[in-house]
């Protein structure tokens, strides 16, 4: 198994991003700025909120962070919201999913201006990133990109299948892959005979939330296996949806991504 | 080869539709209404609006047509859209594309408000539809999904090929496939091997747009092939991106539905 370094990507990106960002300071301009906004005290979402403030220093990015309670309301959360669009210094809102229930997420959603929208969760931006339009693609898939670009894997030509049919990571996957010229499968729970339709994959990527659910039994010789799942194994320990044994130990040259102490994906 | 015969579908959805606005208009209530917008005068399209508004006449439905000379400008258009929405008659706006070159189409997509926009052309409505959310589909999928619907082919499970990549048809394609819970893989002109990913699903929609490239040989035994593609021969006769000569002469049990004079494709 050959690792692709998510963290080595992250740190390659940031290093770019920081210099930029200080080259504008130099020059008198403010640094961009991102808002992220968390609703509740889900645990995962909390780590995910408080990487994100993190390589936003690390970059030179200006975070703004605003947390409300579990039981804020729509008006509550439309006031931050509001505060953040006012805002010239934000470029950026993020507002951190799921949100409790009792909330209407489209509703939410609807107030962010698509201008301001850094994680494609807009329908307008969403359907612009299907009409090739130009606009901030979804986080996550944009990581993937950013994988296969740092490895200089051109997808051009090659089968790829996104396992997983999200709104936020297994459509816009497909998306991205299908504008690098892939051909892409997308397959989810309904999908007969996943393991053959994997084993002819060049290019896997597995955002189907099922912790350690795929083995190396899956994957042919070279494939490329990005693995975007995330979730604590019985020893608590961070794992994916593939189940990395069978391919660590195995003579299969996979090269992959994943959730794991040494290899996270680039938030 | 069995045809699943577009001509027949159109007439029974016509038939449905027809009994229900005259129950509504019965109770004294306005049948909706469908404005089609042409500008230039693109051969094809007069073609497509004539059957447009025809079909609007079987079904009952109250028509406005708005003809522009080719230099119509976006001003002109705007006007025209704007009498539409205006218009509460109108529940529905068509577009006809392509617009005459000089005109930006995404600036006059932009114009129709998402609740009258017929065929999922504005980015929101397309983000919607990638969201899951109710929306009117593009007619061209949508026309696909009833010919499925109407010969009882559950998609289920069914390893399904969309040929094209388009924002019109081919992308939405997939996704109402994708939530019928077919695995959908995407190709298109730089997917490698087509006829062997062809010859392994189980239904085929072919909307490349290039006129008779497709041969018996492509398809497996007992496949379900929707060919969308509409072009003229070199006899002037009707075509679509499917040969079907060797279709119809094959032992294969093609179920083929595609333009020809007796079995053109719901519109």
């Amino acid at each position: 198994m050959q690792i692709l370094s998510g963290k080595e990507v992250a740190a390659h990106v940031r290093g770019h991003l920081k210099k930029d960002i200080e080259q504008i300071v130099a020059k008198g301009r403010r640094p961009p700025g991102l808002a992220v906004v968390l609703v509740g005290d889900d645990s995962a979402s909390q780590v995910y909120v408080g990487s994100k403030i993190k390589a936003c220093k690390e970059a030179g990015v200006q975070s703004f962070e605003y947390r409300l309670p579990k039981n804020a309301t729509y008006l509550d959360i439309q006031k931050v919201l509001k505060e953040c669009i006012d805002n010239d210094q934000v470029d950026g809102i993020l507002v951190q999913l799921p949100l409790p229930p009792g909330i209407n997420t489209d509703e939410v959603i609807a107030l962010i201006p698509p201008e301001k929208d850094a994680d494609c969760l807009t329908a307008g931006n969403l359907g612009r990133l299907f009409k090739n339009q130009h606009v901030i693609a979804p986080c996550t898939p944009s990581g993937v990109m950013e994988i296969l670009k740092y490895y200089k894997h051109s997808l051009e030509g090659l089968n790829a299948v996104v396992v997983g049919r999200s709104q936020i990571v297994g459509l816009p996957m497909a998306q991205l892959m299908i504008q690098a010229n892939a051909t892409v499968t997308v397959a989810h729970s309904k999908t007969k005979d996943l393991k053959s339709l994997l084993q002819k994959a060049d290019v896997v990527v597995v955002a189907a939330g099922r912790p350690k659910f795929l083995g190396r039994d899956f994957f042919k010789k070279d494939a490329i296996v990005i693995d975007v799942g995330i979730h604590r194994d019985e020893n608590k320990k961070l794992c994916g949806d593939v189940n990395t044994e069978g391919l660590s130990k195995s003579s299969y040259s996979v090269r992959w991504c994943g959730a794991d102490d040494d290899c996270d994906v680039v938030t």
